[in-house]
């Protein structure tokens, strides 16, 4: 860390700082500006609280020089992380697509569903059985219901199921039925969670907050892999900005980003980004191109009788159609799918 | 809600999305303009989700009409809702101030401050067991030892103590020493857990998640409040902002918007909302004229030595004097405190 | 537009919108819902204010239902236009870049990128003379030196230039040297100088505003358009977000809106959507893949010795390997480049 | 400015920062930490541009130490500035009431208005003369006639004006009848505007822009400073998020922040800031007990048939009646008004 002090600090305010920086057990660097005096940090800083510094008479800013997440970066791991799920590498070459219903409604529905997306090159059948939904009175999931029919359509059409957890309680029914463990949106920062399926061996894909920066969001996947749990993948699923056009605003940069940072694999959920079926494809295109690892797409055999997020489902014929265009983006950055 | 359709819409796909909206169990209202027709859904709204209607072919936009939530709003219930805590009204006409340490440390740090807070004219002692933390390495709190000391000095001091509930399994301890339950920013959107403090008679201190709209707010109430716990306190502690010069940005506004809307009382953060001590008087004074029914402030008799937050932290002298300017707008605005 | 009234309001609160709704020329259609009575306006609502009827006692919220620009708008001109630079056709089925210097610093810096992008393919020359800046301590551009510069490199090598125009006062000057007038985010709303650059005959490349909205984007279209210069090509550059991790968040998900909405050509800048030299790969390839018309990147011999932007400028041959992979996708896409 | 070198930069990359330091004309300070080098870079860093190192090899990441503004700093000019307008004094104890309607849009609405607010304790009258409006089909202001209404309304009612210039060419007929200058918020990056008025002798209503940060609006009045009008007034009125609920959020911590930063007053724009008349008080009142050094209000006398802004517009009842609740809280944190 760094300590900017204020134009006007003491010596003896300086020497407050440097004392506290000992105290704290870490070693101190005066370097005397023509307006500032700067105070470093020497140690291992992780543990440290910007705060127990910024707190001190005459400091005017403290900032800091190392990343807060240690085993999530790739200072700590330079390979890429690549997780396997029942056979399926994800954080390869290849591209993966996980597609299916935003909910699990029906046997019909699911099993309509997971044939298409499986025909048309899906890797792993996504369904929620547990639904976050801002509104108590709409349709919160078949629960425990529909993990049963998730198993079935998992052994019935052969394709690992991605579902859910939203909370402790559901940990033990979800993964009796699913490879990977869903962590939504809005409980990124749900730090009992995170430490919870941190405990279990399943693969995660923790979905980014909806005003969660990039580093907080590893933070998150540091809680998990802290815990002893490495098969973290990350997913984009947009953020929320002012613009009203879209639902979210898919921020197409984290991708590249996050790849400086971790090691992790990066999915892109483009129905979730934008929030429309028609804006599915065109985004979805981009997080390929832009290097994604995988997709999350929601596919919907009767979106307008859909019960949740109907409006940005694709038909399967739709899908269909996106995964054939993806192929020749793949194709054109280097990798398969 | 109101269907507008896209200008070229068919009279078939107008007939569609009539038909769709009987189907629902509304009636349908056509009103055709010069550019585009208009269907109007006549029937309470609440549980239709825009999504049903915004994905039949033509359409190419839904407005609702009614607010989402239903028990929290002023249409419901027009007089203003006040909590009784041990004795302390909040929500009526005077402006209750609760304060404490972010987390509990100690029994010295804990009843150091309580006396120092109540003396000053605190009504309700805050103090964090279980400390949502963005990095698993740092201070996670004291959990249930935390509690005792809260009950300690609770009875000590005489305050009745809020303190926050980070997962269903700590409701039943907080619980057992608090009598205001916090839920907080990160959880606003954490539905199960909305849904377990409902299923308690405490009175529950919702924060606004940092990048939610009044309305979700207002929604993740109404999960409480359908739930049947009626004792919400909606409590704004900044949102989350482009700009960079504070941790948060909070919003003043919000206190007079939820007041229209809603008949919960509004409690503002300083602390949060502001991100930096130096800061936390200029946006109480704020809140208290803006017409806030209470503030939720972080004290600590040591900010250098605090384990959280210290930044935010106000010394108990600068507390004390803060309190003697508050009563001041209080009485200038015409409430007591 | 539709006016929603609120709950208790009265029959002669109603009345009287109706009555304003035809003293300002317009049709009324009343709708009386359970909770909500509502007045539709039937008629061209374009030259309406929201706010005429907004402001009415009983009114509680109005809701547009046409998009307040026209002559930007797919239902005004359903077929893409196609704007012709020099032979250079930018809208149609080819993907234009433009790239050069942030700005023009020399006759050596200019004359070496310029034959260096145009070698790479690119076709047309960027070159700032007048450049907005943060700080009036820094580089503010060469003026009228650097566009007789980009004259002289626009005849050397062959390429046409686009250069940006800060005031009234640079228009003619810019107009001499260059094909194509840009608009900075920065001056998105600067009307008095939409209303100029509207009044002449010069392709403009109108950037979006940092935090203006796709609808608002579309507005400052408009007033070019509607002072009869009808070459417009939209440009995104990043918004503002909460994310520090970039220096913009690219909005990715504009591309495939604004097709929706308007038939001007798109063009993305993904130096300024990243801010890093690093990141504009990625950016750029996700551009071409979601949709985009055409690229505008900067490019800079020497980067770290650039007096503006060199942090996002790309090496001659890093733009050189970038135009190869961005041709692949091109063709992934069924397009020319 | 603090160089922070990446983890595995080599030696001689570092060797390449001091030269590059050292070429630049500043001294350069080592320090090696336990997993990362700092280059300190000694001297007046205002003039060098971040990106001048930020771009040189095995770099991570360059922070700024001191502020990029020096006139508008506090470290310049410890002492708070105080504009004299015509005798009515701004920045000093007493809080400066501007008031009036959006628009000129007649003599009678101007000198309706103008007795009004008087009456009610304005100190300013505000008027449009010209208007910057998102549409090119909404009324636009009636330019040079307003200018007159205004200058016979100053004269006739005793107040000095304020008023808005969009564009050098009507610097010199707004200053002609107005006594302070407005830059809108949609110009304060207006580069050439800003220089223009600089160089003017008339004092300056600087707004900020609805997605700048503090620091750049700060930069903002250091172009108008550095060309030597020292008489800035910083205008906070809003910025843009994501919440819908308001037209803009106000903005509140910017005023104990700009009172750390700089020593130009601070005004606030509460009819801006929210967007509805009925938040307007709540907003006020906030300001002034933050510790805002005066407010510009709209105010018309019939709202609903405003040409511009009606809905965020008092009636002067409803102005009068708030001056009234103002003066007690001016009074309470210790001002006049």
């Amino acid at each position: 860390m760094i300590v900017i002090m204020e134009r006007r600090a003491s010596d003896d305010q300086i020497q407050q700082v440097v004392k506290r920086v000992e105290e704290l057990g870490f070693r101190a660097h005066l370097s005397r500006g023509e307006e500032r005096t700067i105070v470093g940090v020497i140690g291992d800083e992780r543990p440290l609280s910007i705060e127990s510094l910024e707190v001190l008479d005459g400091v005017e800013r403290v900032v800091p020089v190392l990343h807060p997440f240690k085993l999530a970066s790739r200072d700590f791991k330079p390979d890429r992380t690549v997780i396997d799920v029942d056979g399926v590498r994800i954080g390869g070459d290849e591209i993966v697509v996980m597609a299916g219903p935003c909910a699990v409604e029906s046997r019909e529905q699911l099993l309509e569903t997971a044939w298409a997306v499986k025909e048309a090159g899906a890797k792993v059948l996504r369904g929620g059985a547990f639904k976050p939904r801002t509104s108590p009175y709409t349709f919160q999931g078949l629960g425990i219901a529909a993990l049963e029919l998730l198993g079935e359509a998992s052994e019935t059409v052969g394709l690992p199921i991605v579902s859910e957890v939203m909370s402790a309680s559901d940990i033990e029914a979800v993964s009796k039925y699913a490879e990977i463990l869903q962590l939504g949106a809005r409980n990124m920062q749900n730090y009992s969670l995170l430490h919870d399926v941190g405990k279990t061996t399943k693969p995660v894909l923790l979905k980014r907050g909806m005003s969660s920066t990039i580093h907080e969001w590893l933070m998150s996947a540091e809680y998990i892999l802290s815990n002893r749990n490495y098969n973290v993948m990350l997913c984009e699923r947009g953020i929320r900005t002012f613009e009203t056009a879209t639902r979210f605003t898919l921020d197409i940069n984290a991708i590249a980003v996050a790849k400086q940072l971790t090691h992790l694999p990066i999915i892109i959920d483009p129905s979730h980004g934008t929030g429309k079926a028609n804006l599915v494809p065109s985004a979805a295109k981009a997080a390929v191109a832009a290097g994604a690892d995988g997709l999350i797409i929601e596919v919907h055999p009767n979106p307008d009788r859909a019960l949740s997020d109907g409006a940005q489902s694709l038909r399967p014929e739709a899908f269909q159609k996106l995964m054939a265009e993806l192929r020749q983006i793949a194709s054109a950055v280097g990798r398969q799918m």
